[in-house]
């Protein structure tokens, strides 16, 4: 038993003593359906007469293997779906975001992966896709899929989000899906853009690489040459399967960090040129509006930022432990530091990350917490690797102004009610 | 321009090396559409033209957003589902396969993720389901999910492997996917058992914990008390998402690195015990038959092994530039080492390790090769952290005899055709 006697050594102190406080974790648990003492009771006549409550799916075999062709969710969790805005005045230029408050761990399934789109879903034959290369280039190219798919290839888990996340008057929302669900977070395998620019070869002058989509937006957005040569990819699967239609499918753009309107889908051209497109999305839309009047233009990345999860808005807990849970990232790298407040900011502490932590990715991070019952705001503030920290709102604002829509990457606060239920503690002056 | 001079230093020198071999690669891929010659030609036209073939999916908005209540692949990827064998006698007892020959990266996408049932797959309300935790322990439990839920949880990426893959009479199939098809990985975020086993409270005879599943076949293994205070876990959600039907829902056990069917899903009961139960599962089945006419039992581990995917049985390559891919586990620990042979095993070279490597995970490796056109045979070797090699199917048989049929992790060879086809090299004497 040399294991568990191990466990009263110092070096799991922290665990043990932690477990001590999550002593009265079950009883208190159980407080909404059975108390602790009748646990035991139900447990010993379990014990007396075998399993309590033989349940009706032990009585008959199941649904058989093979029943689906492609797996799916239980019914049980079928309000797990992204989340539309309702009331949209179209859908072909919208969005959809991952339910981030009913979701663990740091991969984002593909079927809750959030959706940006200007020009709808295309829905494109593999076969006939093309990507040319052309411009400031040595040997212009146009190559197939099959071609892209025997490029020496890559798989890294990357985060990606829209820059609206949520935009400044959004701040209000209900739930962390609401407020930040356009971000999500997968292992993407694709081929080194720089692969694919050297074997085209770039000539001197070459300073932008200009993305366009084969969408009815045609979606277009040009990318400095330096993201192009470091960690850019053309992505072709996402968490192992080829690309779903909606983050799109064959191929796409992926800019680790930067905003996710970048990461062109459908990628069908890479115009290489010696300056800028200026695109209608890079002057019309995703400029950041700022209090003298200017804009910035070319904000290409995503700031630190993080969002406890669980608990969060449409929540309940209970008096007693909870663990606090939820998800940080950086487009400047990895986080180095996430801090959590369950006094409404006033003081600090930091949380468990899960590892690896990776660059670029989301982080998990954790803290055990014994909620006293009393009224209570909680909030998360991430650091990167960089030293930046997390803004409050108001810190934000203070620089930005109120004029901005894009890059809000302000700590968001948690209110929790004597009676359990969480809810946004931002409020509308 | 400093990031592109800086490829010319020494640092990178052999990918630009790489880089000099490849630069057949884009005339020879396009060999079987457009030519080199042919690409600068449509190219050029394209310049002077705009770009060419605006496809009909540029020219009407695509789908709406929120069209799908859960996301789907393309329809030009439905091919790529499960793999379940023809003419079964009855499905509630089988498996299905995992695609791997149409995969990228590590992550096996829930619907796509093997499975393998004794009773069919339950359908499981989780507010009814409870887990019992009873026998040697100081304070039974009876734990709703929502009780399981508030405990504090971990995610970690691990492979789950059926310890039948393939059996020793199987290594003639196709694909890979028909080979070694019954192995998956995915993000999985539960609860430590040790964790709960801690609150239950284990008595000093406590050496084994007796997993009890709430499907129609009640399957059930012991599972030593060391694997459970280790790194053994109860898990709920899987890539982010709770559990498929089809993985357990809503509550499974995990246990990295052993064989599959011991991670009992469904899981419902713990039984602590002095002593295993020796059930079906670990008498008449999941028993390895040895040349002396004995049986080793209780054989947890899934040793080390590797398989290229890419290309693989049924696939057909190009002469010139290939990447090999493929992906490499142990049950050990990490994978320290894949070696390559593209010539029947004479010669091995080193492939490179896709980062991060994970403990108990998968692995992808690849191999830039450029193959001369004549017919070869190619296979790749793991090696774990522990030293251990995965040995030829010659060498496991030397030792195991052929009676068996479970832990078969030898190396598969791929043969190479004249004209590029991809076959199994194991071939029936």
């Amino acid at each position: 038993m040399a294991e568990r006697d191990d466990l009263g050594d110092g070096s799991h102190k922290s665990r043990r003593a932690f477990l001590s406080d999550a002593a009265a974790l079950v009883g208190i648990a159980a407080a909404g359906s059975v108390s602790g003492a009748a646990v035991a009771e139900e447990t010993k006549k379990a014990l007396d007469n075998g399993p309590p409550n033989i349940p009706e799916w032990m009585k008959a075999p199941g649904a058989d293997v093979g029943s689906q062709t492609y797996g799916t969710p239980s019914p049980f969790e079928k309000s797990v779906i992204r989340n539309v805005p309702k009331n949209l005045k179209q859908y072909t230029s919208s969005a959809s975001r991952t339910p981030l408050q009913e979701l663990d761990g740091i991969i984002t399934p593909n079927g809750l992966f959030y959706e940006r789109h200007h020009g709808g879903i295309p829905e494109i034959d593999p076969a006939q896709h093309r990507l040319m290369i052309h411009g400031l280039v040595d040997n212009p190219l146009v190559l197939t899929m099959d071609d892209v798919r025997r490029f020496p290839s890559e798989s890294r888990i990357h985060f990606l989000e829209c820059s609206g996340n949520p935009g400044f008057e959004a701040i209000y929302s209900k739930t962390a899906s609401d407020l930040v669900g356009l971000v999500s977070c997968a292992e993407w395998t694709g081929v080194p853009m720089k692969t694919v620019l050297q074997e085209a070869g770039l000539k001197p002058n070459a300073k932008w690489v200009v993305a366009e989509g084969a969408d009815a937006a045609a979606l277009t957005r040009s990318i400095p040459i330096e993201k192009c040569m470091d960690d850019a990819m053309l992505v072709y699967s996402q968490n192992g399967e080829r690309l779903r239609p909606a983050q799109g499918y064959p191929l796409r753009v992926l800019l680790p960090g930067f905003e996710g309107n970048m990461s062109v889908k459908w990628v069908r051209r890479l115009h290489v040129t010696a300056e800028p497109i200026y695109s209608r999305e890079e002057t019309s839309k995703y400029t950041d509006s700022m209090p003298d009047g200017t804009a910035r233009q070319f904000t290409f990345y995503m700031e630190a930022k993080s969002i406890i999860t669980r608990p969060s808005g449409t929540h309940k807990i209970n008096q007693g432990f909870n663990e606090i849970s939820g998800i940080a990232w950086s487009g400047h790298g990895k986080i180095a530091k996430v801090d959590i407040s369950v006094d409404n900011g006033k003081s600090w502490q930091a949380a468990t990350l899960q590892s690896p932590v990776l660059t670029k990715a989301l982080t998990r991070f954790r803290l055990p917490w014994k909620w006293d019952g009393k009224p209570t705001v909680i909030m998360s503030r991430a650091t990167d690797e960089t030293g930046y920290t997390q803004p409050t709102f108001a810190d934000l604002t203070s620089v930005r102004g109120l004029n901005s829509f894009y890059h809000n990457n302000a700590i968001q606060p948690w209110k929790v009610a004597e009676s359990g239920e969480v809810t946004n503690a931002n409020v509308k002056a």
